[in-house]
């Protein structure tokens, strides 16, 4: 293990130790009674992952809903729902209780999710008095279980086009839904095949023959058991993974429920028939709605980290563990953790996934201000969805990556379903997809950066945004983004000046988020450019924006990242002064240099890093995974993933 | 599907248009008889894909052992073994059909190779007469089932390691088989839980207390269905994929064989003890006989592409069907492959994969003649050797990579079992583990690049190719590697002398060519420099190859995607005039340049590319993208993947 370690010591430096314990409490945070308490709900079901494998798919399903409801009577899963009907009254907490279960079974979280975040969170935010006094306390105890019908196998990204329609009968008092094609079935939806009672369908509002947007309404599809009335539903079958949900089509053949069902928070019918709205724009009633479901995206960018934990936690204890080849005839085969290659394929996936971890903070910090009313304003709202769409789509991916990654880098061993990545890979596969396509969240979040927020949120079209874009002078937009201007506050951040291409600084973290910010108003006031282009050459705007799509994410993409470093810096300057300061701020480093570089061309292209500093940055990277080496175990042991939940017995022991 | 083709028109570009039936002829090329069958054989059984959801563990092997001996009576699986046994007495046919049987169920095409690559392939290259005459022609004809234990829990990757000892008793005239521990159980050995009847066993040979490594033995493991005497089994049990083949572990205790078990075409042990070899080196012993079974990495390698190109036509059929947003109001809906972003995710993919479809051509044809002895000596092995890990590599990453981003852009629908994803990505995971995990192999390629094949590939560890760099002096190493040699004549390609940055040579396939021989040239140079380095301060030469090893990597990496691109060039210009090699045309640029683009750092860095040349590249690669958008369909016919292997009905139909 020392060999590398002890290969190249710069002079005056010293390996830092961990605190393994005060790290954990820095990760847990304000949340660790209740991470605490899933972890020990975890560990009391952890018999599921072996279930996951040795179950039919029907019993499977079964299982999975006993362990929802026991966990919901621990009060684990209700945390974001007021105390008055049962719930802890902190979302926080909701969501921290939700990243944690990540660390188990998915089924276990995705039904979890399902049924208190969606069904029950469309209840409580959409709902008023009437449907939370009828429905909350039996959700929240786990004893009315339902559905969330939102996507449609003809529209999953653009739900405003949905098919279902709900037609108001004002002789009867009455809406009717009905589904008019094939494409306007509700598809993959949860708890569908099986569980749900009652599903919070989403369908064209009309009344009196105008259409008004889409609404939600409660719909009983189930009564006693049986699939109720002008209701059919089939099931989706096997997937991928998850296969402990029952994901399901529902059809409405004309299904009638009373005028009450229609979840009333943002618009109503009166009996007579008459449409009534406090928001009168349609677009912006609608993504009204669909924004007091964030919660939804903020969890399950904190879960996808979570995943990258376990197989991370997996892969970095078999590498110190695990032998293979000999330097030298004689010689004992060396550690895989002490090859340089091993290092750089899992220690910049470790760092990122602190990275993201403390971004996962500030995210859920913003929500439960939002939620809890301390700051919520249409801006501060606008912020937080932003922010949800991009840790989401970067949270998921990397786990994606991780999982990929760490299961390579354990060998066959890694592909036996005893050991754990057989689950991780495939349960987690659908977190890139659901709660909104990767891509698109992405680009809602280069929309909000192109219009500054201009209008709501989402609720531009891409003729919107290219209008809106090519309305401004270039020179506003330039201006508004000051890349200038930054070029020089940039400058004025390091030391001497111009001095920017000094090698001390590679260290520096005002100079890490520098490049970052820098990288990212550039590509913003780029991709306005383009855009003015193109519509000043009078093409079409879909081509336009088909055109800039690949830079408008790159965009997207920069923006976030600059988020997760500044999170990262903020949070390791707050440490106390020690050695677990010490770790964060090399990790914090190989976070930052190693996203640098794998950026550098286009830094380059830019003229922001000379091909003397690029190299000299890959350098620090490959020194900086060599000083994180030591301290790899003690990094994933601080996660305090369960030992159980690890569940690799031919890797880990 | 116009609006992007239309928005961009080059004066004087003229859309190729392709001759799907012509261009499924190329790249069936001389195959075409073999490849037809196993389509028939796969239409066939098609049935299968649905009995991999629907059937048990053990149901599901049984199944999936019946087709393979059904498909061993049409002749397509022998095709590899001599006629005078049952087989075609065709190495190239053999493996064209392997590649071509990656279209199916993976399970069927896993224990296909087991049986008749791995086991049969042991047995013919290892064996003598006696061995062949005993046990090909049941094994060809799936009579005979057999497994190939080569692999063990501590030994994966470092097969010359192995546990397993094979004592010769001179009293008894047999070899006594023994698992000393643990480590040294055999593990995921397909065939080996269920249906071998016969193992090919690797174990370390003792002869009168003298140890001369590692030796294959034919062992039978089970005797009229039951377990053999002093063998135990264990089965490895679910796997994330591939379940339809019955992984497992052995263990021997004292298992006595006769002295004529031993695969004796390398060395033998006469009667009364006396070791006899013709090949006095023991490495060079070892790596002669791992030699003859390359057949099994040239095969993975083009199952590997073979895997992406039913990913690949799923998703581009699905992505000219499917709609999401419209780019106005009141417009319908657009096109999946017609956003710029989808574009760039797939095409380039679809390019590569072409690319590495030729490529798999060459490593085919090299196989083909050093098995069939047209071209048989230690230098075209060396060479093959090389080639066929560089290729199973690459191809097989470019599987995982390019079934995730199909999944990923098939979105929700994507995720069900039934629709083919699901087993895609599931049963193709390991196939860049098994047959040499793919850095390994990439460190074999780079090995004999920087010893230049000096001694036999794969026989030198760490130490030796850090002592045999070493031992050149840079200056020889710099000569041999040619790096300014080479820019010369990189220069010499180009028109007009030194006109290395002239806008007009993008698409010129010379200079696509000179960039990555160059690179490749240049980063041989670069790591040869660095090991040099090291030992000449002394340093362990463990810690030296750790630190060095991502450039050696990376330099495999560089010489595999030369040589793909060589034959992807070599290809198109051997094709007759008209809109196929145009079509063909626009795809080796679009592999060349997005394989530069991806690199591109690393060309700015040494001054191979200035900053305008990359952007303009980019800007290349997006119009390329453009242009072969609208013939995406008629490439991915072109494969001709039987419709019903492409099974999913909520995508394609």
């Amino acid at each position: 293990m020392a060999t590398d370690n002890a290969s190249a010591p710069e002079s005056g430096y010293v390996q830092p130790e961990i605190d393994v314990r005060a790290l954990a409490e820095v990760l847990d945070g304000g949340y660790a009674g209740i991470r605490d308490l899933v972890r020990t709900n975890l560990v009391t079901h952890s018999s599921v992952l072996d279930e996951a494998d040795e179950l039919g798919v029907d019993a499977f399903r079964e299982r999975v809903r006993e362990i929802v409801v026991a966990m919901a009577a621990t009060g684990q899963t209700g945390m974001g729902f007021p105390a008055e009907y049962g719930g802890g009254g902190d979302v926080g907490a909701s969501i921290a209780a939700f990243e944690t279960l990540a660390f188990g079974d998915l089924s276990v979280l995705v039904k979890t999710g399902v049924q208190f975040g969606l069904f029950g969170g469309a209840i409580l935010h959409l709902g008023t008095e009437r449907h939370h006094d009828a429905h909350l306390p039996d959700l929240i105890a786990g004893r009315l279980m339902g559905c969330f019908a939102m996507t449609e196998t003809g529209h999953g990204s653009n739900v405003q086009a949905l098919g279902t329609v709900a037609r108001y009968d004002a002789a009867t008092r009455e809406f009717v839904l009905t589904t008019p094609d094939e494409a306007a079935r509700k598809d993959y939806i949860g708890n569908a095949a099986r569980h749900a009672e009652l599903a919070v369908v989403f369908a064209q509002l009309e009344v009196g023959g105008t259409s008004r947007g889409v609404h939600a309404f409660v719909v009983p599809v189930r009564v006693g058991g049986e699939t109720a009335p002008g209701v059919r539903i089939e099931d989706d079958g096997r997937k991928m993974g998850l296969n402990g949900v029952d994901n399901g089509r529902i059809r409405f053949d004309g299904v009638r429920v009373p005028r009450e069902a229609l979840l009333n928070r943002f618009a109503d019918v009166t009996p007579e028939g008459v449409y009534t709205s406090p928001i009168d724009n349609p677009d912006r009633r609608f993504f009204t709605m669909l924004g007091t479901l964030v919660q939804g995206r903020v969890s399950v960018g904190g879960a996808g980290v979570n995943v990258a934990k376990v197989a991370l936690a997996i892969a970095v204890k078999y590498a110190v563990r695990r032998r293979q080849f000999a330097a030298a005839p004689g010689t004992e085969e060396r550690l895989l953790l002490d090859y340089g290659l091993h290092q750089r394929r899992l220690l910049p996936l470790l760092a990122r996934t602190y990275a993201l971890h403390f971004a996962q903070d500030v995210v859920r910090a913003q929500l439960h201000e939002v939620f809890s009313g301390t700051e919520d304003d249409p801006r501060a709202r606008r912020r937080l969805e932003s922010r949800a769409a991009g840790t989401k789509a970067l949270g998921t991916w990397h786990a994606t990556r991780t999982v990929q990654e760490c299961r390579e880098a354990c060998g066959g061993a890694g592909y036996l379903a005893v050991n754990r990545f057989a689950a991780l890979k495939a349960d987690s596969d659908v977190f890139t997809t659901f709660e909104g396509d990767n891509h698109v969240l992405l680009q809602l979040v280069a929309k909000g950066l192109l219009t500054d927020h201009a209008s709501e949120f989402e609720d531009l079209d891409q003729l919107g945004v290219v209008r809106y874009v090519a309305g401004l002078a270039v020179e506003t937009v330039m201006e508004r983004t000051s890349a200038h201007k930054l070029l020089e506050r940039v400058r004025d951040l390091l030391p001497g000046g111009d001095e920017w291409d000094r090698e001390a600084g590679l260290l520096d973290p005002e100079y890490q988020l520098a490049m970052l910010r820098y990288r990212e108003e550039h590509m913003l006031a780029g991709a306005a450019r383009r855009l003015k282009h193109g519509i000043d050459r009078k093409q079409d705007p879909g081509a336009v924006f088909s055109q800039v799509q690949d830079h408008v994410i790159a965009l997207a993409r920069a923006h976030v990242e600059r988020l997760v470093l500044e999170a990262f810096v903020e949070k390791v300057r707050a440490l106390p002064e020690g050695g677990n300061k010490d770790a964060l701020g090399l990790l914090c480093d190989l976070f930052a240099l190693s996203t640098i570089e794998a950026d550098r061309a286009w830094f380059m292209e830019h003229g922001r890093l000379t091909v003397q500093r690029s190299k000299a940055i890959t350098r620090e990277v490959n020194d900086l995974c060599r000083k994180v080496r030591p301290l790899a175990v003690d990094l994933v042991d601080a996660w305090r993933v369960p030992p159980e939940m690890l569940r690799a017995p031919d890797l880990v022991g």
